[in-house]
């Protein structure tokens, strides 16, 4: 990292190194010989192997203005704007939905009432699939782990009473990333607001599906095809609105590690940028309006760090690789949720902790927003009573920590800076292997994300069970639970509910243009086009999620994971 | 703070300050046109102005090795270890104590079990007072918030089946510390243990009572000569213990501000230090065995400061001022407690977040041992369920958070040294107004610090009133509560039981050298002597507490503080 320049003036420094080498042979000694060390050696998550002390020696080559600089500044290290959160909070978002449209809608209303400051739609497991609530796939699901949408009509109710040119709304949706958003652009509009007006961003990360989440529709390059559509689409008509959230959190929650989780996203979002730019756009056209979303996992200076360093990766590689001109191009925008597999069903009241201490690091590590997980997510769908203590708990950190007072408290931290190079640095050795596997989709086909990531979780589970890492309440500390916690489930009568809905709306509609839309949305498919208007006229018909999905698996073909390992 | 050697090259710094320069004018000029910031100034708690961005410019004039250093070296700013929490976690202490001896010394052994590693005790109101049981002024007041202790009977069975050599206990008592430490010496010696294995505390600072407290008992002449008397005792008898806890926790609770709790704190403690030099004492033989307690509010970094800054400057006065040779005699050890005046009756499961931060705050500080307060202590006494949240937090940020890994993270961030040298040069700004005054005694006889900190609270809470100072689920985000927690109180039959044991303990004892030992106790009072042997002697015999102060107030007559605001 050295470049040459830096502020440390070298005669000090060296002098330095002598006080700490005779630091090592007589105080360190002598305390060792007091009371030796829990551990030999002490890792992060990502096997990087933490010193004793670190001092001004660990950051002496470092170039204060090329690496760490100001922020709002190029390699943005410090924080994407030079104001931060004096000038504003970041967005308070918590992922929320599930049974019907209609007990979404109020869910979203309690949280907007308690102060959420943005809206994350959850969809069930069918809906993420493409299949519909009346598909034989779907019969269990529905409405069990997140909202059922069906048509057009589930997201009128969805939103109902809430201006979609007011609030921002972010939804997880990937394989039918372009119906679910093409159903909102057209909900919206019916509600009187204007395409350029709507701020919000779908997901809409296939590659990750391949490497960790698992729910791909098709093959992987009809797939990145629809992702440059809404890519393209959006820097058209919705200049608002992100058309994708690139993402590292379920490549984490798959048992990734905090190196793995930085390079492998961003390695996607190159792969995306690539794409894009093969389309033929310009990439400051749509550079801008990409985003990303990272897990904020358990060590705490680690997650910091990896924030830090994606940063700066990112604006190095859109600068140098891509020659992006627009500062915004460079930014890299991201939302952070706290890591769900790190909490526990034994004793869930811990978990307000775990998300405390995760949300801080977050908050440090500079996010624009915010889920903060709920503590009884480990054993049911959140309470009202669960999700407001998260909401709290990021409120707790924006008004009382005094934390958002300054930028990026932690700059020049010995550790911290650090840390941050060192996850760069490991970030481009994946970087290089992934190049010579031949980029992400050649990997993707081969498992090699797969492999790294199961690697890890195996590497994890390996340490708990040698009590290496002990997890409180479960291999540590365990006893039994003295208050449970409220458990809340969603009741059977949903799905029955949901298909009768799904059957009065095809009953009602036009059934021929629903017909001559899905026929043009094939054609458009067949010929390259790029499926957004389509979309968005069969969406207008009440055409399904199921009937779209199915058009377009009929052109695509389904993809099947070859199981290599 | 500049000694005119410093790591960093002039001529870079000076090229880094007209990059800075520039980016106010172009950067963040553009930001704040886009959206200005949300308040004019933000302040920490001290009301210290918080600058938007901190860089190397702002520890520029540093000297690394003479103000910041290595761990385990002058002038410890890092840490008193060269290893810290890489050999050894903090003591996880948890202050409980309430109803009789029986229920406290079930809840020892539940806390024990648990995993808590230290134990601390809570003695009710009429115990720190010097008051019986029995006593008119007790009414209703007898276990209700602490153990109530009477005589030597109560500590044998407060203690029952916890083996005084094997744990250390630290005892929140001062004006009758050395009676109450004698109960606990003499129930450790009919346990088989000798003097000097026993390891713990006694608080025994009866200068911050007079400052914020308030339970004094006697003038604060006599009332300091008594600390000598113990921590003279100490040095001869019980080498591993702390005879005294000079301490800012009830300064803070009081009101004060991070500043004054640091300022005022580390006064007393040097006022306990001339007293005790007075005495005779070398200053190498007891300076090793005082100790510290601390708050840790919610102010995030400026908490760090104040921890890192008193450890620096508590070094500093022992071996300039006190020219103390021993390395002990100048670590400045101590306790943390989590605010319980930070902790709101209104929404109680939002106070496991904020121990969680003030913990993850006093552990990147560098505490030696820590209290976490449990989220039900604004409505009643913690129950088991609240208790252990409070203790898993501490267990959580120990084993998962990896913030244990290596040594003063935050060494060198630009925020956190500029904050630390700013707690520093406030605290001695402090010393000068003490000094002016006549001292710490003086001070407290003319209301110096009372209305010091009266004047914060003021300052506080004139902050909330106005909404600049939010708290959540208070003036900010209030709501109707969804989940009461569970209610702990005292059964009033407890104060009924408590008089009866008295009473025979009183039938049982033998009278006659009761009176003897108090007539010796009060006739070395009159000599000046060192009362602890005397007092031993009386509590061996079964003196009541009450009937020790009683004899004491005889000799040197009850203080009543001078209403001066």
């Amino acid at each position: 990292m050295c470049r040459g320049i830096n502020l440390f003036n070298s005669k000090k420094i060296d002098e330095m190194k002598k006080s700490i080498d005779k630091w090592e042979k007589t105080t360190l000694e002598e305390s060792l010989k007091l009371k030796s060390e829990r551990k030999k050696e002490f890792f992060t998550s990502s096997n990087i192997v933490v010193k004793r002390v670190y001092t001004p020696l660990d950051i002496a080559n470092k170039d204060y203005l090329k690496e760490i600089g100001l922020p709002g500044e190029y390699p943005f290290t410090r924080g994407i704007h030079a104001t931060m959160y004096r000038a504003r909070i970041w967005t308070m978002r918590q992922f929320a939905g599930f049974g019907t449209a209609e007990q979404t809608n109020k869910r979203f209303k309690y949280l907007l009432q308690h102060g959420e400051t943005g809206l994350s739609v959850a969809f069930d497991f069918p809906t993420l699939c493409g299949y519909d609530s009346d598909d034989l796939m779907s019969k269990g699901e529905v409405g069990a782990c997140g909202v059922a949408v069906d048509t057009l009509k589930d997201m009128e109710i969805l939103f109902e009473g809430i201006p979609l040119n007011k609030v921002t709304t972010s939804m997880t949706i990937n394989g039918p990333a372009a119906t679910i958003w093409s159903m909102y652009i057209v909900t919206a509009e019916k509600q009187g607001a204007k395409k350029e007006e709507l701020g919000g961003t779908i997901q809409n990360d296939i590659l990750k599906e391949y490497m960790a989440q698992k729910s791909f529709i098709f093959p992987p390059e009809p797939s990145l095809k629809l992702v440059v559509d809404t890519i393209e689409y959006a820097s058209k008509y919705l200049p608002k609105w992100n058309p994708i959230s690139i993402s590292g959190y379920h490549i984490r929650e798959a048992g990734a590690n905090a190196v793995q989780e930085l390079a492998f996203t961003l390695a996607d979002g190159l792969t995306y940028v690539e794409a894009t730019l093969e389309r033929g756009l310009k990439v400051d056209d749509f550079a801008p309006r990409l985003s990303f979303f990272f897990a904020c996992h358990n060590n705490f200076f680690e997650e910091i760090a990896k924030f830090r360093a994606a940063r700066r990766i990112w604006a190095r590689e859109m600068k140098e690789r891509f020659q992006a001109k627009k500062k915004r191009s460079l930014w890299l925008r991201f939302h952070t949720q706290t890591s769900g597999c790190t909490l526990t069903a034994q004793q869930p009241y811990n978990n307000i902790v775990r998300v405390a201490i995760q949300a801080l690091a977050a908050v440090l590590g500079g996010t624009q927003s915010l889920h903060t997980n709920s503590m009884d997510e480990a054993l049911s769908l959140p309470t009202e009573f669960a999700v407001r203590i998260a909401l709290r708990t990021q409120q707790i950190i924006a008004h009382e920590s005094g934390v958002t007072d300054t930028i990026d408290p932690l700059g020049g931290s010995y550790y911290v800076e650090w840390l941050t190079d060192k996850m760069e640095e490991e970030c481009y050795k994946y970087f290089d292997k992934i190049d010579k596997l031949g980029g992400v989709v050649e990997g993707i086909k081969r498992g090699f994300f797969q492999k790294e990531i199961a690697n890890s979780a195996h590497k994890y589970q390996e340490g708990i069970d040698k009590g290496e890492i002990i997890v409180v309440g479960v291999n540590g500390y365990a006893t039994e639970e003295l208050m449970p916690v409220p458990i809340f489930r969603i009741e059977p009568e949903v799905e029955k509910k949901q298909i009768e809905r799904l059957k009065r709306v095809k009953m009602e509609r036009n059934s021929k243009k629903v017909e001559e839309a899905i026929d043009q949305l094939k054609k458009a498919a067949e010929k390259e086009e790029n499926l957004m208007p389509y979309i968005i006229n069969a969406v207008k018909e009440y055409a399904t999620l199921g009937e779209i999905t199915k058009a377009l698996k009929e052109i695509y073909g389904e993809y099947h994971e070859l199981l290599i390992y």
